[in-house]
């Protein structure tokens, strides 16, 4: 398959979201006007995008919801599920290990690593904490693929040296730190205080 | 002043933290080669970015950090201090409620909204969880201009419409939905599965 630019999978994955919901009503066809007026996205945009996933449509009737929703499913590595490794048992990673959404979509952070006595060996919500010395161990025994990293801007370079060399091979960061990574390792950042501060320079001009 | 690209805000946030690293150090000067070095940029592109900021530079020494620092701060709105109201008091708001980086960068969470009546008069962090339909009337007297919406996704343009009804101006939202806003509202858009689901994606190719 050809890569996929990162703006389209965002929209693949809203327009899945929706899908979905179709599904769940009871739905066999939906057109791409209809995508379009509910998801505000333009009917054009919707078939180019929906060209990467495959040929559901059924000419004059609209795409086949069960069959779209399949591809879908596909083309963003949502058909099985995923194990992920959390490194970082602060108030983030606390944050992050509670939320339901994760799992919802097939995500499942089956281990917490951490570097502090007062946490390893705890459980939180079923998922133990373990010592940030046994990364490489269990990553590669559960063959981890994904890892999100959520530990001070400090530490952050050097928890991704050791996912990657345990084997990992797609980070999400949520430590303020511009990760140095290898190409053929896929990085995605987001800091939280950087979002509200484009908002806050938005509101000072 | 001009309109400042996102991507560069971005990068001065970045650049925000690593300055004030050195300030608290007692650093009085830093090039742009050392920043660049330190935070994986080229110094031309730190020289550009700066250049948005002000002038701080002394000719062959470097740029002065309390000035450098004191410039970031007012650039990116962070010389003063934001009340930021949270809409949705579910897990995910309760992990954002929690977050300390945004009180650390100037922003206060100062009311959560939900529509609960088990959650409504509950307090987290102390900050009391208001009724919804309070929302317009609350966030006039307390003149909040930022908001983070942390509802289902089905609830997420009701919400929008309420905000900027109620005088606010920029929203960072974390509802997987596509709200539609005006123009000279700012929108940031986060959908924390969606991050996931582009590195599945990837993993899947």
């Amino acid at each position: 398959m050809e890569k996929l630019p990162e703006i389209t999978v965002n929209r693949l994955s809203i327009y899945r979201r929706y899908v979905k919901s179709l599904l769940k009503k009871g739905k066999l066809l939906v057109t791409s006007e209809k995508l379009g007026k509910k998801m505000h996205f333009k009917p054009s945009q919707i078939r180019r995008d929906l060209s990467y996933v495959g040929q559901f449509g059924e000419r004059g009737k609209g795409y086949n919801v069960k069959k779209l929703s399949q591809g879908l499913d596909k083309t963003l590595g949502l058909d099985r599920k995923w194990q992920v490794a959390l490194v970082g048992a602060g108030n983030l990673g606390r944050a992050l290990s509670a939320y339901p959404g994760f799992r919802q979509h097939g995500f499942k952070i089956s281990v917490i690593f951490d570097n502090s006595p007062t946490k390893i060996g705890k459980t939180w919500l079923g998922v133990e904490i373990r010592d940030i010395k046994q990364m490489p161990k269990v990553i590669k025994e559960k063959k981890i693929k994904i890892a999100i990293i959520a530990v001070p801007y400090f530490s952050a370079q050097q928890a991704a040296d050791i996912l990657m060399r345990s084997g990992v091979k797609a980070i999400l960061n949520f430590a303020p730190y511009k990760l140095a990574v290898p190409e053929g390792l896929k990085l995605k950042n987001i800091d939280l205080s950087t979002e509200l501060q484009s908002l806050s320079c938005f509101l000072t001009k």
